[in-house]
């Protein structure tokens, strides 16, 4: 069985340019069948913000009414997917840019209105890797944004978290699949000012126990629940850290384990 | 030899989002490989002014400097492309959306600056179809958007009429190609006023005298340029008219002949 990585980049990768380029240029040399799922960073924000359409959070998740549909569409399938292509290209990596209504790759359903209404937020309900082989066996890399549909004409905005372990799900069956989420840190931190301070594996067990001390918080803990979702689900490999990871030997990072 | 068809809708489909619902439909249950390309409509100009970004125009062809391509990415390769590609799965018609980066599918120079710098404008170098037959023999309808790439990371705005005629002759070793340009009227006119009056046949001279008879004038004229350069470069077919000389039987059409 191949081996699949899936890589997800965020935010503080895509608002640095030079990071970006630094990362494409590494990713691009990569060996073996890759995908990598980018989010969106704050250029949604800036744009919502030049065209006057209010942010409307609710606990540091964005309500995607319509015209925020608009504009995160525009931004992560447009102008940030197609920059990453074209520079994937231009560092020979074969790639093609993918929402979830691409190939009918990735499936949602509108959340529920109830507690709170999110707006244009899917759920992942579905991943169809059919096309998606083809292509990686065709040594294309897919470059997924954070964009789903309902199959009913209608795209939703999805996290680009839980856009990464689905696929890595979603491929199990053709290909044994590591996920990597990549972000500022070098994985999860004992003590948030000590870069050196990783959490090198975390299994159920001692999850609770750092969720417990606070060790694992707010923004962290949806991105271990997804981590969680995906060693549960057959997924081989999940790591969390810098993109160094990928790239580097002797490289702190946190690994998560069933 | 397997017929491709490409088809190529633009502003006045763009715009109206029930005939593009309607459009898409109807090219949702059309037999046979087919490639949609699509025009970008008043929306980049609509959001261009949204955000306080002058619209620079010379002979009637837009400027395109750095913040107006990142607007025509985000509209064309984001908002629009994306709305099509959901539409069609809706539809039940297996699309990906494209830009020319994707897949390396359309490589182009960026257009000198003298006599007019036109800023980020790319003029068609080359088409690698490997990609798209792969997907065309898979099933999958390729939707394009008016953007394509430098290899060197550069995007770069495209005319739509052109990456169809381009499109059509990079298939025609593989494909007995087909080209058809949607627009608002039946055909070429000899009478603007008169939808009945349609030039059914053009062949490279009668356009000269349609030209010097002032039939064929301005937007209309690159158009026929394109169609003239697809019929002389191996496109089995090249036809002018509304969408519906796709769909339906004894409709008026314009067919351009060597």
């Amino acid at each position: 069985m191949k081996t699949l990585k899936i890589i997800k980049i965020g935010g503080n990768i895509i608002d640095n340019s030079q990071a970006l380029e630094s990362f494409l240029s590494q990713f691009a040399l990569l060996k073996g069948l890759k995908l990598l799922v980018h989010g969106g960073g704050k250029l949604a924000t800036q744009m919502a913000q030049k065209m006057n359409i209010p942010v409307q959070m609710n606990e540091g998740r964005r309500i995607t009414d319509s015209d925020t549909l608009d504009i995160i569409t525009m931004v992560y399938a447009g102008k940030i997917n197609k920059n990453i292509v074209a520079q994937l290209q231009a560092n020979n990596c074969n790639a093609i840019g993918f929402s979830g209504a691409d190939g009918n790759s990735i499936v949602s359903v509108k959340r529920p209105i109830q507690p709170i209404d999110y707006g244009f937020v899917g759920d992942v309900k579905q991943v169809n890797t059919n096309t998606l082989e083809v292509l990686l066996s065709n040594n294309i890399t897919p470059v997924f944004c954070a964009i789903t549909h309902d199959e009913n004409g209608q795209l939703l905005n999805t996290n680009a978290d839980t856009i990464a372990s689905e696929l890595a799900i979603g491929f199990t069956k053709q290909f044994k699949t590591e996920l990597y989420y990549c972000f500022e840190r070098n994985g999860v931190l004992r003590d948030i000012t000590d870069d050196n301070s990783v959490v090198k594996n975390i299994n159920t067990d001692t999850y609770e126990s750092l969720v417990g001390d606070g060790i694992i918080a707010d923004g962290m803990l949806p991105k271990l629940n997804n981590c969680f979702h995906a060693i549960n689900n057959n997924v081989d490999k999940v790591c969390i850290g810098k993109p160094s990871m990928l790239f580097e030997t002797n490289t702190l990072y946190t690994t998560i384990q069933k």
